[in-house]
């Protein structure tokens, strides 16, 4: 049975500078020679012109209407952490911070780098004012680091997601106060503890010898937490059920992690696949190849193009498709056998340095699709192409009936 | 005033085998001439990537959400057979079928061929239980062979279509009792009616004379009924109303003459055209030329390419398309003055032998439509044109606007 190997560069999608895209640009001879082979198109990752997040972006490419399904970013951000989430649990994203003696952000990341001696003092604090927490709300609070500044902190009881935002979003900006945003007891409560935590967790910041040690190397105090994206598990059929779809993730990074075990992958990650530009891939493609002879679906994750594209750094991101494309190369045969899937789950472009709401290009490689005139993968040729203009949410009933896997509908 | 001539190619689609599709291949100079003047394009029956079943698709193509408007296979197959169907009759597809002393199946179809003398003694059994049933449970059942082991029963009276199947789907496998699906007195009822009804007729039909002569003649008896697609009456805006279209449909087979009349088409058959890869396509198209003096939109069913296609059979696929396009060539000029549909409700492909959800090729010729650089009907080319990727539903619209026959939405 053949299955399919998806490649999606988070963030890959561009606009032609002097008339070209880092995807036009980059030497990538694997992959153009199965694009020349298979059936080129345009993905609109959710609708045309809408801008996608990641998370909203991957629900729908993994086919969920992301208007139905997407529950906040904290929940998939919680399950990325390795967290379970019950239902009835509310989730956030959270930041280590800095702010100064008035409650102002003065760096969103507390200078991004956290040592694990910070991480283990910062959970353990965290830890402390969980009991108390308990013992006053009756609400259990669970915080998890997660890498650098970035942590998930899950709230458990009588709660609700529907509070404001902590994180004022900008430096510069007070540190809020959460609001409910219904008129719930849960909401009031929810806005309560989050509250209680915030304050909690700068009174005692300030004093834990990290912050002195800190101080002393010159670094920015980790003095406040900042939470934002409230969510709560999504209740999500898994792609195993709607799609009778065998499906595995390799991904580095938390947030899609989150997304692909809340449909129901297995996830796994790899060595070099550290959700940075500078990732390797050899490693990463070895596991897909591995897996793709017990999956139906071996999805990868490459996230150095959107890192590189929020940079700006055009040559970043050249190289990033550079280094996927030659690690592919050794498992050319392996693939002309299979199902290829080439795309992206928004663009970044690096003039914008954001997602815009562009289509991306895609490729479909199969021994049994259709090949078009198309013979290089680029936003500036797959127009061309045979798949014409699709929605992200058509890829898997695309792929399940090309595996043969789905059911038909009628007689 | 111009009209429609709309000819689809039940399961014509196909995947590339050596490079080539049976579209690709036929010769069939009028169909690519037509081509060559219009526009093309591709076509999702349902959606991106569903695999559709012919009558979903022959729904969605007539402009009806099949998603909405679908209600099993039994009432388009009773339909078909020119039954009525009244609010709240179910009706199942039947199959005559051979089953050995302990209920198994050995023959779903019970040789497949059924003589005339062996449909009246089938059909005055049937009218014998449908009396005692009437008597035991207040339910009217109404039996009705349509082609070979093919039939319908309806069933009228405080009934359910929600319950289960009692073919099983497959040789070798034992008889099914129908269960409910759903926890009403009607399902409760209909469940055991259709229970009694198969029991009494495998009791009855083994002592009957003509199996004792099929016997005789080492053919399988017919001792068995099985029961699938429950399904009732969908209430439909007739296309005369929804889209303004007076329309006619020409069709062998019970399935699609049945979706026809649900949408309010006038239904006719032409000798040659009994549904199988063998259909001879002459009289057929004189008589949709003839009937596009009178209808605004005249749709021909061509079932061999399907059918070919189940067996795996490319030339006789390819011999199917060309046999048609043998019978348009008189006709030329009449079409070239007129519009022009040519298209299919699904791929077959060769390689799969089953229903698959890729899209399929669609071409629109009329005097006043755009000529794009399609000059071949296939899959291969179709993405080319200037149709673009559109949708099943999407055609009848089309249709409608091109013949100046739908109302404008706003001002």
């Amino acid at each position: 049975m053949p299955s399919v190997f998806w490649i999606l560069f988070d963030g890959g999608g561009d606009r032609p500078v002097g008339g070209r895209t880092p995807f036009h640009t980059a030497f990538k001879p694997t992959i153009d020679y199965l694009t020349s082979l298979g059936s080129c198109g345009i993905l609109d990752p959710i609708a045309p012109g809408v801008r996608p997040g990641s998370d909203t972006a991957h629900l729908a490419l993994f086919g969920y209407d992301p208007y139905k399904y997407y529950t906040g970013r904290g929940a998939f951000e919680a399950l990325g952490a390795g967290l379970e989430l019950k239902p009835g649990d509310v989730a956030f994203r959270t930041n280590l911070a800095t702010i100064d003696d008035n409650g102002m952000v003065l760096d969103r990341r507390a200078g991004r780098y956290i040592t694990p001696e910070e991480v283990e003092a910062v959970e353990n604090l965290m830890a402390n004012i969980a009991e108390d927490i308990k013992r006053k709300y009756g609400v259990e609070i669970i915080y998890k680091s997660t890498v650098e500044h970035r942590g998930v902190l899950v709230l458990r009881g009588s709660v609700s997601h529907k509070v404001s935002d902590t994180d004022p979003h900008k430096v510069g900006a007070k540190l809020l106060e959460s609001r409910p945003l219904e008129n719930s007891k849960e909401a009031v409560l929810t806005a309560e503890v989050i509250n209680e935590v915030t304050k909690r967790f700068s009174e005692v910041a300030k004093d834990l010898e990290i912050n002195r040690k800190r101080r002393l190397e010159g670094r920015l105090p980790i003095n406040a937490i900042l939470l934002r994206g409230g969510g709560y598990m999504p209740q999500i059929e898994p792609v195993r059920e709607r799609y009778n779809i065998k499906a595995a993730a390799i991904a580095g990074v938390a947030l899609i992690r989150g997304v692909a075990r809340a449909v129901g992958m297995d996830v796994y990650t790899a060595r070099g696949l550290g959700g940075t530009k500078d990732d390797m891939f050899d490693e990463a493609v070895r596991l897909a190849v591995e897996l793709m002879g017990r999956y139906d679906l071996v999805f990868l994750h490459v996230k150095g193009t959107d890192s590189a594209s929020h940079d700006g750094d055009f040559k970043g991101k050249v190289s990033v498709i550079e280094r996927l494309d030659k690690a592919l190369t050794p498992y050319l045969d392996k693939l002309l056998n299979n199902y290829v899937v080439i795309t992206s789950d928004h663009a970044t472009p690096i003039s914008i340095k954001e997602h815009t709401g562009e289509s991306v290009p895609i490729l479909l490689y199969g021994p049994d699709v259709v090949t078009d005139d198309v013979s290089k993968f680029s936003e500036l040729t797959c127009w061309r192409g045979a798949l014409g203009r699709i929605r992200g949410i058509d890829v898997m009933p695309i792929l399940g009936s090309y595996l043969a896997l789905t059911e038909k509908f009628g007689e």
